[in-house]
């Protein structure tokens, strides 16, 4: 979770603007910030990017509005950072030695991600909503697509290490051979996003990119 | 160009409405057709889709509103057209015999589109667009993004036909990893699209997908 300098110092409100927590005062500031980033999920995967507005997010975390001004530039950006947030937990890469299974895995809970529980709905509508919001766009690649991109290249360079992918490959290349071919079937939809398209990517990959000697 | 069992039928407006030919009267309804295309293409690619907009296009083209509501469920179907009309000469596929060749001239061509001349600034709108509606999420789907497929598809088969791409590969899938690739690096924007991404696409693509024997 981020801090800012100011967190500690934030006021979060009196019993009118915390209707959850009556009569309790206020709450230390990464409490806070949790709660509204839960908030802010919830109304995103229940009603979609529109739904978070300042005001509804106020309302269900019991956050004052200032708060919310004060900490995000835009309700666009909360979205993003409730986005990312939600998410974290499920993209995860792990390291079991086998490159094979353990992007298998990971792609397999991104396509699911983006396929069960209106969670492409809510990516489309992001991305969507970045490409005419430049603010949103620069936040986007900022504060998710690089960190992103940065977990993958670093699973990836274990299994150069590894002797499973040459070392003149170009990492970057490989995450948009994967996850961009999964994004590319949400946003420029014609085939549908099965656990099967996953395998056949990791595969097609991994031939194309594994030293000589396999 | 399609055709549609009203065109030839359809009233072309008289002088007061086709301010670019007065007094020439009425026009066949392909070459109109014509002109509404590169009128709106021209918007879409100097002033963006929100430029697109059946006013604008009328007096542009010498076309009258009547014809466009006629034509077209919508600006945002008229300006998918026209993108569409616009790149199909630059996105054609050679076939010289030499798939590795052939394709990297195409995505360099693709590439060229989205990054020079506002090309990815309209694809960027296009495909944003069509995230949050619905009617030209369809209209993309059919118009575009499904014929565009089958066009590669058609290529790659006359490799497999060749000996240069295993009998066993899901092609579709190729197409994820090539073109899905670049869309990546435009929509959820990273890394530069640059011509050697494209080489680099193509390499991994082909090595993972040739046959043992090569």
């Amino acid at each position: 979770m981020r801090t800012r300098p100011d967190e500690t110092a934030t006021p979060d409100g009196g019993a009118a603007t915390t209707p959850l927590r009556p009569g309790r005062g206020r709450r230390p500031a990464a409490q806070v910030r949790e709660a509204v980033l839960v908030a802010a999920g919830d109304l995103l995967f229940e009603r979609g990017i529109g739904a978070v507005t300042f005001d509804k997010v106020a309302s269900r975390s019991g956050a004052s509005k200032m708060t919310l001004y004060r900490w995000w530039p835009s309700p666009g950006a909360l979205a993003l950072e409730a986005y990312s947030t939600r998410v974290r937990p499920t993209l995860t890469f792990a390291d079991t030695g086998d490159i094979a299974r353990d992007l298998t895995a990971q792609l397999t809970a991104f396509i699911h991600l983006l396929t069960d529980d209106g969670g492409g709905t809510v990516v489309g509508q992001l991305v969507g909503a970045a490409q005419s919001d430049q603010d949103l766009a620069q936040a986007f690649t900022a504060a998710y697509i690089k960190p992103r991109r940065q977990l993958a290249v670093e699973r990836l360079t274990v299994a150069v290490q590894a002797g499973q992918i040459r070392d003149d490959v170009d990492l970057e290349v490989i995450v948009d051979q994967l996850w961009g071919a999964c994004y590319h079937r949400l946003l420029l939809p014609a085939l549908p996003l099965t656990p099967e398209f996953g395998r056949a990517l990791v595969e097609n990959v991994l031939r194309g990119v594994a030293p000589a000697q396999r």
